[in-house]
């Protein structure tokens, strides 16, 4: 399923992502690439980490009127980025991500990825979801995506793993998002996909990892509850946070209410961090983000 | 120092608070000896913790009016009481709380609660500040307030709380507030002033108890801080929350932004749960409050 | 369409809301009621309003124990009613509410309504979808609820009404949700609905009531937008409110991104709202809204 | 009256910021000039107005290091702006700025920012206070700073802005506070200060400008109460916004609720809003703000 895209019709950017150690030069040398071709700077995002003296950015150009062709402009970034030692990449808007979907039994994060891939709020096909559960396949029929039911148990991970890479390979999948995917995935897979899987915790990390975390807080009794969007490395819970957001809770919030306000929650936090996502708009360091507005 | 209190000209009140096992009856019971006594109720608040199965109670009612005499209405709650094994409390509104102030270098916790007292938007007494350095004796002095000075190390510990439990009484405290006191306290003290030794931690706890709290946040990368006060147990930033309030954070915010934007957030959130508290309007159980609107 | 609901396990309550002047004796006549017929109280919440004097109460009880039959509830609230001058009505937690949802272009608040009653997180009937335009009768047919396109103009307005007040009155319908429905509905359909009408306005009311409100909040440079969510009255936007929520926005932020990133605040208080009105939560009164937590 | 500063340590900085039509090559100028003298640059921050096709810079950089003397600068950087048509203004962090404060009755404000400014936590001078009420003298007298009484009414508004402009003069006052102060400015006062009065509205603006703001929320029955802070202008409480925050309220809320809860809002919105201002972070155009994070 791939959704018409609010972008369609707005002209070609190319988004390039750099970071390197920092040094003074790196903006004259990069605006001045961009302004000697004509690219016309459309956003301009730096970040400085002052304690690690690494350097970020992010540039995005409107291709019209920029006067390299797209191989000639990864040859000339090449060799822009040398002397800085700058890690990058590069890619053009023009280009439809491929998301894969992994989801349990609860439904309403698929619902609002679904949602917004249907309406057209955000451009991006989807070419399966897949799910350790049943549930999930009538609501996939309807959209009109292909459903894989790969059962996990402890024996069988191993296994529903390499079929699930096999099936993402297949389709040529970008980047994965789970949503409420309730079984934890090993490092052979988050190796397949390094910094593009995302995860939505139902808790404002780091607390409450693990299972429950709803009735932890109840236990707890905080006063305010979270959730928390990252993405997925080898330790549980622990990678690098994209969103977070909390509400407000009571002691009238039995485990149940919590439940149900968390879903909310739940859903617009993992669908922010998917957005950003989808522009390019994060950078990974130090198991810790880059998120530019 | 006493603040002339925004309530002195309101009429005085009766503060009634219940707790006891859930039963069919306790309304009526309650409502019923307060309307037998024209009592005209000014503000109820009830909760029902349906795991638990106990039944919290808060009712204030107005003295003018009410046909009984303090003395008598002590006696009557009590035999109300009685049947439904409650645990209960009375206070009235004329009375002005004592409470006492720990600090130690960071004044802005201080600042705010002095701010609130001076200006008369809280009606409480502060008979004296302690604190282990003396960089908060001249504020105290221009405040016109009581400082003592008393040094904690890990060997003096028991002697410094024995002194300080002493000014205390002496001074006829009702209650602590722990104004960012960087100490630890032991259970000699807390056991003196049960659930009435309010704490302020620069955290959203449980996340990053202990020390250093930015400093932890700011290498997990998250995108919220909070802060929380709490009842001071035994345990370690580990007793019942009050209240927890929370600012959004970016990857451009150094830990040093973090300790300057978590000021406020302290400051205001340990106001709000010493308010709650003068207002009475705060029950404790199971590691836990109930916190009345 | 109807959703399984959460509750449909859970034990039939009876939820009783009452206004009337206050006075004393109230909560001890209500009280008294429900013990003398062994009432087990679920949930019980008050309020009076001192400026105006009005005491507003919701009291839930379970219906398994309970001594009285329906017939005989009603009879005896009425005599209790009597006295105190009381309005009040009671309904059942097993009787499902007929909601009927008027859209127009936008989708994105009747996707999240859908979802949340497919996937039963809400227990309520939709029989029927209406629309100014035909955009969204796809998603209407693939989650088979019967929609009807009804187009209005100045002129056909009236005739317009006429049609779908006969559509809803045919349909049962309890309540109508105005999900982005940009249309003013006249004062016909309101006296037939009264405070039965949910509309969600994409502003932080009362700032920028009317049309292209993302627009004005650009244009004035506010730094946090917001949603509201409202009682239909006859005078446009200005109804009594029952939700509000906001969101942090920058000078980066443009009119699309305004657009953007208020539809998730747009749903997400439309959707507390209904689930309030759903729960019989909400009282209305002087233009105002009562709202137990 | 001087706080030590929090960076008094730090070492000293050039602040410069820019505004002026957007072209291709402003960035390469900027960043080429700051790197050919060696300029470490510490904070660089830019938006694009794409509507109004404005360029916004604010670049920061070390003088340690730097190969320019400041005379140097200030000429070269003129030098660069012309082709590009720029408005530009160049402080260094060196520079200590002084701060008028003008109170009314309500205190909490003036407390608030004293605070700050006697802990240390803000870097800025107040050579005086101008109240048109005496109830803030002794708070003034405490902090050891002037404090001058000057009454208002009708008649004697434009004599008394006369005396307050030849006050603020006399005391090389670069900006002014008006910390709950609860008179209109004449437009003699705002063209001597222009985008350099900050106010602090109890609102959340545009909604319920004007007197009695809090009585207007209660009446409309709002869910959220908020707070603006904003540069003052010719059109009352319309100028270009700073910072607005909110909290949530709800039906139990009185006006005197409002009030009080509002303070906290207020106090805090102000000192962020002037805290920005310090730190040279605030763009003025077409009466909105660009505010660097």
């Amino acid at each position: 399923m791939s959704g018409p895209g609010q972008k369609e019709q707005s002209r070609e950017t190319a988004i390039l992502l750099i970071s390197c150690p920092d040094a003074i030069g790196i903006d004259a040398a990069v605006t001045n690439f961009l302004s000697s071709h004509r690219g016309n700077i459309v956003d301009f995002d730096q970040h400085v980490d002052k304690e690690q003296n690494i350097f970020f950015l992010r540039v995005e150009w409107e291709m019209e009127g920029f006067s390299l062709s797209k191989e000639k402009t990864e040859a000339e970034i090449a060799v822009l980025a040398k002397p800085f030692n700058m890690s990058w990449s590069l890619r053009y808007s023009s280009a439809v991500p491929r998301m894969a979907v992994f989801v349990s039994k609860q439904p309403h994060c698929l619902y609002d990825l679904l949602a917004r891939v249907q309406s057209g709020e955000w451009r991006v096909e989807i070419p399966l979801i897949i799910s350790n559960h049943q549930d999930m396949e009538p609501l996939a029929r309807r959209a009109g995506i292909p459903f894989f039911h790969i059962p996990v148990s402890r024996e069988t991970r191993e296994a529903a793993e390499t079929r699930q890479i096999a099936l993402l390979k297949e389709n040529r999948v970008d980047f994965i998002v789970l949503a409420r995917y309730m079984q934890i995935l090993t490092p052979q897979i988050i190796a397949e996909f390094p910094g593009r899987i995302i995860n939505i915790h139902h808790s404002f990390l780091p607390a409450f990892p693990g299972a429950k975390p709803y009735h932890s807080a109840h236990a707890r009794g905080v006063k305010i509850i979270g959730a928390t969007s990252h993405y997925v490395t080898e330790d549980l819970d622990a990678g690098p946070i994209i969103e977070q957001d909390v509400i407000r809770v009571s002691h009238k919030d039995s485990v149940d209410d919590l439940v149900r306000r968390g879903r909310d929650l739940e859903k617009i936090v993992l669908s922010r961090a998917v957005w950003r996502h989808l522009q390019s708009k994060i950078l990974v360091y130090s198991n810790k983000t880059v998120v530019f507005g």
